[in-house]
């Protein structure tokens, strides 16, 4: 495992060289995501302690002895538990150690506090792993692109088997799609899968439910696998039998504004201005007020993270970022569309990771 | 929907009682299944406040409108975000305002505290409304019923239908009987499905991969039902094709252990001796050290919640609480069964809400 060894103390040396600039001596992980971002560790329980020379221990319990000397050859493991309070414990010498801000609780703090010896500090931390995430790097990048071919064949094969059809329930094509998704390797849906059918396609949060698919109707699937990690997301909008004019007129704005925000994703372009080369698309067709969300977000080890694509979005695009491309027009009482890749973002035009045809599917 | 009104008037009724008694003059509640149980609300963005004269405020943001209106007629809403920052600006006056230190981040107090006038000092509060969800009122009872009777119809009809069978793999077993949740109602499974097979059988946290059923293996099946807003659990070990010596003998002892856990289950009783009915049985047969977890946990909004019947449990059972009996045997190399059921604490014996057979199920 000579590789993974080498992709998790690549990630912790990033994390060391950021702690060096902020006077923090160690830093305490807590967040399960960040433990297994770092270390590879898989279970429901631990906790990680980097110092700034790139010493570590990991903390888990007894459930997890075996696991975590097959996962993690390469950080001494302490069986102990709570895990956070077990490595602060250890840590002696005039101190300042970091810990996640974001995810520690205010109780929990007061146990953390509790478990340190007298000369040890500990300083909120934010962003910092986060930072790190932003850019995704080999292995993130391939295990991205494995999941976002689970639910592209997944999604494959429940059309090609007739499984969006009418007279079925919204509710039954979510079920087929997740048990299609979770044979190809998901370990779960990345979210409760979006199966809107009819005036519900009109409701961009709607999930799944009884409704019974209709001759005319449009169907809004959004869905994506979690696997090993890592999350996939993308939606298509499927119209049932026959499409009206008004189903033409909005699916047909969606998509270019879609291509319009896949174009604009390219490094060095701003998040505002990916937002607005979708959003300029429907406020000129006259939909302006129908897409009512932003246009996309990153996603990696989590299904809704930094960057994001918005009015507001902050920054700019970096090779090798994740972002979902996804605007949408939502006219209620009618219906509505969305359209959404997940775009990997590289030297020249991104790579979608989604590819999956975006023409209006009759069925 | 007046019976929807009562139902979470009352437990907001039961919040307030318990705020003046710790000189809490409002509480601030961030918890969405909080929030939920407070008010009804489903969304997943929003704050409450409930002072102690029962005056209550609730926010969400512009997606969920018409949700909010529809889910919660009794209590004003304001449309705003962020939620609870927006609740804490609007609270004037010298006034305690709790807040649950157990879910706010130490980053998000900060925010919490800059929206704060002057005059309000925001008290950390644990344990609160936990406690009050630990009796299940009438409407949890009947849809922890309902939840659980998903998982056992979804699992009798995986059975009947032939889908644990020689030759298929963990995770088409998972896929099948997840599939089958979710056309019965579930929004999604509880947790990840545990199909735990052959030498699998003696790993308890193991989930469900690609290995094949063979003839004589032990099959731990882990499962439960997601749906409006409560949780399953339960979980059946079978045998394929026949049993060894070995296989009858810890499926006996594990199978007395839990019947007598169940027996034990009833108002008054400590937990730890609920803990000790079941561990008892498995000591005395000499397999004492490979039972290496707990009795059982509350269910709930959560599937893990107060109380825990362990050798450290903390109080005894009451009427209305919820358990699960789950003892275990788990012999590594060889294999392991684990038989679960969840309780209903009732006046005499514990209504069983899982009720399938536990005899020996040779498939």
């Amino acid at each position: 495992m000579a590789y993974a060894d080498t992709r998790f103390a690549t990630r912790r040396r990033a994390l060391s060289a950021k702690l060096s600039g902020m006077r923090i001596d160690e830093m305490l992980v807590t967040n399960l995501l960040h433990v297994r971002f770092l270390s590879g560790f898989s279970g429901s329980n631990a906790a990680l302690v980097l110092a700034k020379d790139l010493t570590a221990s990991i903390c888990t319990d007894g459930r997890y002895i075996t696991q975590i000397a097959e996962e993690v050859p390469d950080i001494p493991a302490i069986i102990d538990r709570p895990s956070a309070e077990a490595l602060l414990r250890r840590i002696e010498g005039p101190r300042r150690v970091g810990f996640e801000a974001d995810y520690v609780s205010v109780a929990e703090l007061e146990n953390l506090q509790e478990a340190c010896n007298e000369d040890v500090t500990l300083v909120p931390v934010t962003g910092v792993i986060e930072d790190i995430r932003l850019i995704k790097d080999t292995t993130e990048r391939i295990r991205l692109v494995e999941t976002a071919e689970i639910a592209v064949e997944a999604f494959e094969g429940l059309l090609a088997n007739g499984e969006v059809a009418i007279g079925r329930s919204e509710r039954e094509i979510a079920a087929d799609l997740e048990h299609r998704m979770r044979i190809l390797g998901a370990e779960r849906p990345s979210f409760d899968t979006i199966v809107a059918s009819g005036e519900n396609s009109a409701k961009p949060h709607h999930s799944a439910g009884d409704r019974i698919l209709r001759r005319g109707d449009l169907v809004t699937i959004d869905f994506g696998a979690h696997a090993r990690g890592f999350n996939s997301d993308m939606t298509r909008t499927l119209v049932m039998g026959e499409a009206d004019e008004f189903s033409r007129e909005i699916y047909d704005i969606v998509l270019r504004a879609q291509l319009a925000g896949v174009d604009a994703a390219t490094p060095g372009t701003s998040l505002i201005d990916v937002d607005a080369a979708c959003r300029d698309v429907i406020d000129e067709a006259g939909y302006g007020e129908y897409f009512v969300h932003s246009t996309g977000h990153g996603i990696g080890l989590e299904v809704h993270e930094r960057p994001y694509a918005s009015k507001v979005g902050e920054g700019e695009l970096k090779e090798h970022m994740t972002l979902t491309i996804e605007p949408g027009i939502y006219v209620p009482g009618r219906g509505g569309v969305r359209i959404e890749d997940t775009l990997l973002i590289t030297q020249g035009p991104a790579r979608i990771i989604t590819p999956l045809s975006k023409e209006l599917h009759v069925v």
